[in-house]
């Protein structure tokens, strides 16, 4: 069988990242010049590849059970200016340039429910956009 | 029996958050001010409530089996100043003043493997502390 893989074998990283038994690693998308936490989302070892090649993040989604790339639909893409994997290979850290907002709810990050001392919530920030300019008027479920 | 939790069991935390299969929730540090992403790491629900009642970062170590309270045996601690739950509830995002540096190979922050296109690996940062002084001799392995 012709392996159509885009890196090799022998990359370090394939002997660095270490997946879950299901195959996947958490991936932390930061927007590069903020700072800003975008999200978190899952790759496969196809995903990791995908973003790798193309410079584009691609991730796994657990809910649709496949490729998922960032902004297929809504056109919020995430050009990938770093990779970087942590010290044990079990988590990755994405640096990011984000093309409008991240979270499927029109917010910049996901990161919008704060939680105060006694566990009640406060949303903390707004949507940007609503999800039918995003997804169309039939709506969209998180990825 | 008596109930020694202390968040309520109505807490909307708790309706919102969901916790994997085996009881844990993936966890992103965050440096508040330089916005520096230090390390990812899990809590189970005991130790997501010792965070918000201390006001310090306690998470559940898969490797051993038990709480962790961060900088226990090295000194290096995180003051939680904020904690957010995102979209779905399924990570946490701490913001956090980090004593010393964060990664147990003496490193501010443990995303220190930065991949290339080709998979290569390069170390962007270096330790800031060597583990013997943080840990002493007998050294220590990752949580």
């Amino acid at each position: 069988m012709k392996n159509t893989s885009a890196l090799a074998e022998t990359a370090a990283l394939w002997a660095a990242v270490r997946f879950t038994a299901d195959g996947l690693v958490p991936v932390i998308a930061q927007q590069h010049d903020s700072g800003e936490v975008l999200m978190m989302a899952w790759m496969n070892r196809e995903a990791l590849e995908e973003t790798l090649v193309t410079g584009k993040a691609c991730y796994w989604s657990r809910s649709r059970g496949r490729l998922w790339r960032k902004g297929e639909s809504s056109g919020q893409t995430q050009k990938v200016l770093a990779l970087r994997l942590d010290c044990d290979g079990d988590t990755i850290l994405l640096l990011v340039d984000q093309t409008g907002v991240a979270c499927h709810t029109g917010r910049r990050s996901c990161f919008f429910n704060e939680v105060g001392p006694t566990g009640e919530i406060t949303v903390v920030s707004a949507p940007l956009v609503t999800p039918e300019a995003l997804y169309g008027a039939e709506g969209h479920s998180h990825p």
